[in-house]
């Protein structure tokens, strides 16, 4: 039986979309459940947002799209929401300025989740009519996975936040780490193929990772894992980040003017290589993936042994037989780790997003979505880099091989490290 | 009875000061008690800083400057606060930095309020001992004027932060607002003189009132009283805005660089001219002072009129006889009114701070205090201006003649308006 | 007889190569003939270069990767230049910095044509043995190939320079602009293929043109010839620059940052649509190319059509048999015109470069060459776009169907056009 | 005798006019003679002009506000050139954007100096009417008095632009600077009293100098000279620029902001500390006034020694007695040297601008003079601090003890040094 929640076998499928409904929406919640007001309310940069406004706009999501042109006699919860909590639809008509999110003390916490309640009780009247949930089907389910991707943003924006502290606060305090083993990278061959990447229509899929298509691939080699932090300290302590012909132009000067001598998070102030994390200040681990570096990072360490970054093609096509398996959101252990029991070509799915060489692009044949919802993904297709596989902060049944995650060549927040390629 | 505390007749000074401690910080409280931890996290600029570092700031004055090097085993509540909570003083090590107060989700609110109640605990210990209350009484007192200008900050900073928020909530509901009568503008002439300024020695004043100098100040005339409404209204219909020969250089390009037409907080969109308050959106009201203007734009009036901005000699030397009455932070009010009592030369004090021409400079002879302390007023004399007379949101108890406020000529989130001078 | 030098059948390839080199260097100097010490000293932008500094930087790249190295006994004309005159190349050594290159009164401008005197003197020696310049035949190439894309920069470079003044004044005024006829655009259909792109090997290319390699290209058309100023006129009336819908997310941002509203140098506050030239102030001319519109411009209108961008392989691949004419720089007018001899397939060389949505990214099994030198293109390859076949800036004998020239998005101050593809 | 050549006791003014027309504009055009087009063409700040903007602006001075006005049938060279030639004359119309001044290649500097030949033709024409030339006498007198303050900031200006080039060439190479001795420093003493300050009326004055009037100084010390470069090392090497207690709040901000470690222009990097200057890099002399300094540094400098800067009024009335001798602009050393012949009280005039610690505000019944010649002086009125005496780079023909000079706290680029005080 298919473990995926997304292409249930289920012969009431309504019953199943309800059900899915209250687990990725109770989901949110318990994310949210260890904070503070203060802690929802804050925003410590322009790229995140406030835990508040995540619980917020994903529920004007479903209000906005679903249950405002489809469920007779919906009364919106309060209208001044239909601004705040608007993303960047330019569409659906003003938005709260995005810097601005941490502005908002008000609507305090306890009216956001009287909010959230406003909606899915409308949304389970909507839900329990089954000549209706057929139909609406496809636009709930991109409700639903559009929810689960905030929450992965409330774990990254939050461990951004915190990290700020001087208190260095933990999340989730007193988690206990799956220690790994020891793996030697090794390399798993590829022939030239005209390969076949993009959703091929089976269960939800965002559109851009539509239409399937073919690219021609030449023969290269993947790496069996992801770079390592033991691996990545090695390029540390070999200068790398003191050589500028390991870098690309843009980003040595980033790197320049913004100190950077390390991956985000860690410091090494104490004598000891530590990171923070959203369970506490910890020691880096040499065998788990190395995390929360730049395009430009990954992109200097490829270069430094003398490999590259696979391309989206090489990456999807490689993964498509692979098992959804791996560390993921449900664990509740928000850190990448080492692998305890390995295959030889692993940890695709899971601990860290694996940066891609390709620039997020249009697939050939690419239509967005008609009216606001186009503006999901296809506005942003420009000077942001692919990544895939999913992280230990994205829900597993979130996840899959086609699945192109994406953000700017700097951006170092995220839970995002990467995996080496060659070419054969 | 004299009903100003700083120069209470009370045979005992140690009990007459315990009582002030006592009335000065609970006052601090009653300001946050109607707000949210939400409410007081939050920092709308980097000139404005979260109602909880206001109280966590206060707290850390009493117990770097008396408690730690006073109290016998005084415990500190937590070390890090020493950094976190420390606003300017090198002298006493690190600081967070001033733009970051806002990413402190924690300490939670009630922590940094059993933060002031260990403080408290302690200052009572101190204040029960009268052999060491004589000697730290002006430090003490320094302690509970700094308080109470952090109060008035706490109003002007909570305001500002909520005038970000587009559901524009009101910190106090249905406020009663004072009605006054019209009185016309009437000019009070001084002969040339050699004055007298600066603190006169008899109770509390900050290092940068003293010592008492003498000035000459030519002959000159005092409007009645301050700006109102009413009267800078038509300021701006006459274009007051958009002509540059009515503005100082930098006035002129700050003024086109940010788009501005009127008072802070002011808002004509909805047909009517109404401004935010503290107590909700209110309509401006003709016959009260003007307020939440800059320099820039009080120089601008006066050239307009063919008047100018008094000097803070030619306020200071008017205002010594006259008594400290107004309207005050004590009423609740936190807007200013029109004056419903009128005397010839009226509302120096209360209501609106008035802007002076003077740069905000040391006095003759001026010596700041020894160690840390001496950093309270000196090292901000340049590129400021000095503002006189208390505003609706100060303390009564905190206020004076020589009393000199201080802020960039930009500044406008603070309650600041002015008073018209010519020569004579 | 092949009129394009790279592929001569000359006996001697080291005469031809002397030749080839006496004629790139010359056509340098005559760009800045008619130009004052003052034109060739001002720089407008950090992205653009004062003209002395491209007549001195052209030279260095001949004596510090070949003089230096080479040829015995060369003497520095001047060490400080080795700084000054320094693009980019870190294994070099220091920079002079890029935005800085503007404040540089001295050297003087007969100076710097002394250095290119001694150093076309030294060069001169170099080539005139033949044995050393078998070998160095490729890097001198290199060299004049560097010097033709600088020829192409000092005039964009000058001619943002020079509509920065207010007095808008011609660098060659009084040229007679070709008049052409109106051509109704077609679609060209290319059925799916795995094309080969990148160079063949045969004659000079940059290391970003290789390997030649295989790529899958769908089933598509490209219009018979680049978008007109008539046709973006019209998508200006209908309100293009004001409709978020039809732009990248980013482009947006950028548009309205900018206060965009059409094309580079277009200037309509006379009653009539014109634009600034390198031959004065004209008319917009409808049935020429329109020129000078970033990559976000280009995507805005194809939208708006009902179209795209054409991919680099798609461009590539279908401008691979179409001969090299066109509207060149060695035309000496320096604007892109109407064609007056048409193709059914067409204009794809000269006149305006053309954007393709194809991200600038290294080609399967890139290998920059080693050495400084490898810094010339590889390290750009992050956040810019790839534009094709040249433009009326472009020198003939520069450019060819594989060669990929490479900007930001935002950029709009070189010759940029575009041409729309779509699906089939 | 009267030893200010500016009041002239000649029998017929108007030729003494005349003359002196003559003999301040030829030395404008002296100061350029050594430059290149392009030395005069480039703008190294927004705070500094071109040489060739100085040349045609003051030209355009004569033009717009006494030849377009006074002179029948005036011609105007250039019309455009109302607007590029404008620098802050808001009523006179459109200016060409201050920081784009370097922008302008064209006209070039044969047009200006053609420019220049124009506009003195025109005015000896007026010079040559004696029933003109005494009613315009007070503009024409402006006039030339504004040129003289636009030859020091050629200097300044240049000295910047020059400083800027890896290069380092010198204006005036191989100057002979003069010797001096070395000389205490002593304290002058002066009395309180009720001075009175001000331009008394004789000769030529700004609107700034204006009315005389009286203020009240209390009892004080003047240092008998400036501080110098000796004195100045010795704080450098007590780590003065790394004691927060010794700085202005704003001062220690924008020292960490900018890396200041030592007065501009100083280089230290070959273990000698030198100096650019206008005649070449030059060792530090250790008996030459301190130059180049901000008034963040005077001022810390000052605290460092217990003393303060001097006020305006002391300045003054200290000054208002001594001749104006010293080292200025005729003698063509662009740099404060030691003296040679020493009084007891000395350097006031010449050598260096001292920085005092009076913010730059009107006297009081300041009046700025109608229309835009208004806008001269008294808009900038604001955030800016008093300096005294001229400089090295000062005619002498244009100082005097009533002479306000202003620039802002952290303006570096003037011959800007400080002379100690101290209250008694």
């Amino acid at each position: 039986m298919n473990d995926r929640p997304r292409s249930t076998l289920s012969p009431d499928p309504s019953f199943a979309l309800a059900a899915r409904y209250r687990v990725v929406r109770s989901a949110t919640e318990q994310l949210a459940a260890p904070l503070s007001p203060e802690d929802c309310a804050i925003q410590s940069m322009p790229d995140a947002s406030p835990v508040k406004w995540h619980l917020g706009h994903t529920s004007w999501f479903f209000e906005t799209f679903i249950l405002t042109p489809h469920l007779k006699d919906y009364a919106l919860y309060e209208p001044a929401f239909r601004v705040i909590f608007n993303s960047y639809y330019n569409a659906v008509g003003a938005k709260h300025p995005r810097p601005q999110r941490g502005l908002l003390s008000r609507p305090p916490l306890d009216v956001v989740r009287a909010y959230r309640a406003h909606v899915d009780e409308a949304m389970a009247r909507l839900l329990a009519d089954p000549g209706r949930t057929g139909e609406l089907s496809p636009l709930i389910d991109l409700g639903l996975n559009h929810e689960q991707q905030h929450q992965e943003l409330i774990l990254t924006d939050l461990k951004h936040m915190l990290s700020c502290n001087p208190l260095q606060p933990a999340y989730l305090p007193n988690v206990e780490m799956p220690a790994g083993q020891e793996r030697p990278l090794e390399w798993v061959e590829f022939e030239e193929a005209l390969v076949e990447i993009g959703h091929d229509g089976k269960g939800f899929a965002f559109d851009n990772e539509k239409p399937r298509h073919r690219e021609f691939v030449a023969a290269h080699a993947l790496a069996s894992r992801p770079v390592s932090n033991g691996e990545y300290m090695r390029f540390i302590a070999d200068d790398g980040y003191r050589r500028p012909e390991l870098w690309l132009s843009e980003g040595w000067d980033w790197l320049n003017a913004n100190g950077i001598r390390a991956p985000l998070y860690w410091d090494g102030s104490n004598g000891k290589q530590c990171r923070f994390t959203l369970h506490g200040v910890l020691p880096v681990v040499p065998d788990a993936p190395v995390c929360h570096v730049s395009l430009f990072e990954a992109d200097a360490y490829a270069r430094w042994v003398g490999a590259r970054l696979p391309t989206g093609a090489e990456w999807e096509s490689a993964a498509a037989g692979v098992p959804i398996e791996g560390h993921f959101a449900e664990d509740r252990v928000y850190e990448p780790c080492p692998r305890t029991n390995c295959a030889s070509f692993d940890q695709l799915f899971g601990d860290v997003w694996e940066w891609t060489q390709s620039a997020y692009a249009p697939y050939p044949g690419f239509r967005p979505a008609a009216g606001a919802i186009g503006e999901y993904n296809g506005k942003f297709m420009c000077n942001q880099y692919v990544l895939r596989g999913g992280s230990c902060a994205t829900p597993r049944t979130h996840i899959r091989a086609s699945y192109r995650n994406f953000f700017p060549a700097a951006a170092r927040w995220q839970f995002s490290g990467f995996r080496l390629a060659r070419d054969l």
